[in-house]
């Protein structure tokens, strides 16, 4: 009952989707300058500024039909990264998720504490996995995630996502989506785009609560992922997951995936400063022959979300080379976090 | 120019799509009902039979909101075999483009004739290939298909499309696809499904035509790929195709690759008779909880096409072991071709 509610839900978000899409292809550039003309803010929770104006001048240059600009629809391809565009990552809620599992695993076999990269998780031990790096994280995840068939994790992430909350902000971590973000993923959709999530965070973690809390359906996520295979319950066919990566979506490896599940470039791209792991995506973006946006969202605010940079500035020295635009969410964001309580009203949540 | 048109030809197709699904979605029940009410048929190619029906009842099924097979429109997916399911395979007509381009590179290193199994393929040693199995023919698609961009592979597919012909039917290999099939996508997408294709082929291969063909976009094409890295020509960050096969999409791989692409078991599936290779895909959809349906197309119409089976009929052994319909080309349908000249009109090809 609760799954057929969910997706129902999910049904009536796509019909409203698919009507507002075809209503605005039908309308074509009447329907974008109707939009204008009414004064009617696709971006309420935008403060009125260049990244702002960038973005609504973009989407109207590549969707006026008579626009030197213009792009069909088959080409409106929006990709955006989850953690720290999209939602908060102090902390990556996927990392608690995937620690809660490690503490499970360790409660029935011990030897775990003992070994590493497994005893600097389980203690905490920052300074370890930062100089272990990325193999230590792949390491954890392999034996975090697999020995388990996709249908099971799955009901073990979602009962995750149904009750944890974020250490201080004290609300789940799906209420804490950005809403100018959320608006702009409308604001795309309702003028023909596409939008996909494309992220480090892993495919079937992402997959839960992308439809409820983002509008993007299974099929437009693509993340990280562990090798699987099919096996047998029975008569019936299961995909198991095995302790292997398949694909560490970052970086350079965020193009490729694009092209492996898209196989157009994106004619938007967002991203944001943390690591750098963006700018490749967003470079990836920008090579597109014609016209492209890249958002580059700027964690500078200490007072209502948590300011901080990269050690190295790359994805901001990106943005002045290749002309990506800088959203700071200090100045261009109206709200960071919607009021408690009106969340669940604005949107599903799993 | 041709590219512009072409992609507003798309931008066409998927605008009545979309109001195709968003005013069957608004009617819900009453428009499903109405389509039967009114007599029209969705599959006109398709005799009165058993398949046809099994058909015809399982789309009013699972899309009528008061039945108790009801599946919400997020659930409704739909995956497609191409060579052999969707359009004629004798020959594979990627089987003719790879070949072209191995007598290309052979013709500037001549020393590929001398090295199996590329000696075999440009000899046309079906006997060798055939005994070297799998293997060589992974061999035979690194060499030809590696060490060009993305767009540079995609201009020379393109081209090849454009002007090749079928060795004895004489006409483009994109006007040999199965009127019935280019149907049941219609009327599938019609009840809110998203049709897939699922292959063997190659991915890039397959998405030249897949939107013109079959209305299916780049973005709903999986299929076997080379590994592929981002590179810079000057500033722009190309894809470059390596020589390494990134995943082969046949048998046990094609529900994982579902699974990676689209996240929910297909509700209907469709493969056909040759080498086994569709089994475990329908057996995939057959595991779902609820509902599904699977087809397998049996090619024994010698006369309007080819028949062949399978040496040890695996695939008709397992429709019957699992419930799949099984379609018989020679009694299901009543055309197998669309008649000369009619194809233009019908749908855009490349």
């Amino acid at each position: 009952m609760r799954l057929a509610a969910r997706a129902e839900g999910a049904a009536r978000t796509a019909a409203l989707a698919l009507l507002a899409s075809a209503s605005l292809l039908l309308g074509g550039p009447r329907g974008a300058a109707a939009q204008n003309q009414n004064g009617a803010d696709p971006l309420p929770s935008w403060n009125d500024g260049a990244a702002k104006r960038a973005i609504i001048d973009f989407v109207g240059r590549v969707t006026r039909s008579q626009s030197a600009d213009f792009v069909p629809v088959a080409e409106r391809i929006a990709t955006f990264a989850n953690d720290g565009t999209l939602w908060q990552e102090k902390p990556v809620a996927e990392g608690v998720f995937a620690l809660g599992r490690l503490r499970e695993l360790a409660s029935r076999d011990p030897s775990l504490r003992q070994r590493q990269p497994f005893k600097a998780a389980l203690e905490g031990d920052v300074a370890y996995l930062r100089d272990a790096g990325v193999a230590a994280v792949l390491e954890l995840l392999k034996v975090a995630y697999a020995g388990v068939t996709q249908e099971r994790f799955t009901g073990e992430a979602r009962a995750f996502l149904d009750t944890a909350r974020h250490p201080t902000l004290a609300r789940r971590y799906t209420e804490l989506a950005y809403p100018p973000m959320l608006e702009l993923l409308a604001y795309l959709r309702a003028y023909g785009f596409r939008t996909w999530l494309c992220s480090g965070g892993t495919t079937d973690f992402m997959r839960i609560f992308s439809q409820d809390v983002y509008g993007i359906p299974a099929e437009q996520v693509i993340g990280s992922e562990l090798k699987r295979e099919t096996r047998f319950e029975g008569p019936r066919m299961v995909i198991w997951r095995l302790p292997e990566i398949e694909t560490l979506d970052d970086e350079h490896m965020k193009p490729v995936n694009i092209d492996r599940h898209i196989g157009v470039r994106p004619l938007l791209a967002a991203g944001n400063v943390r690591s750098g792991g963006d700018v490749a995506q967003l470079q990836y973006s920008r090579g597109r022959a014609g016209p492209s946006l890249q958002l580059l969202i700027n964690h500078d605010d200490a007072t209502r979300e948590f300011a901080y940079m990269e050690r190295d500035s790359a994805s901001l020295k990106a943005a002045r080379t290749y002309g990506f635009v800088v959203v700071s969410m200090r100045r261009d964001w109206k709200t960071v976090f919607a009021p408690p309580g009106t969340v669940a009203r604005q949107r599903r949540v799993p």
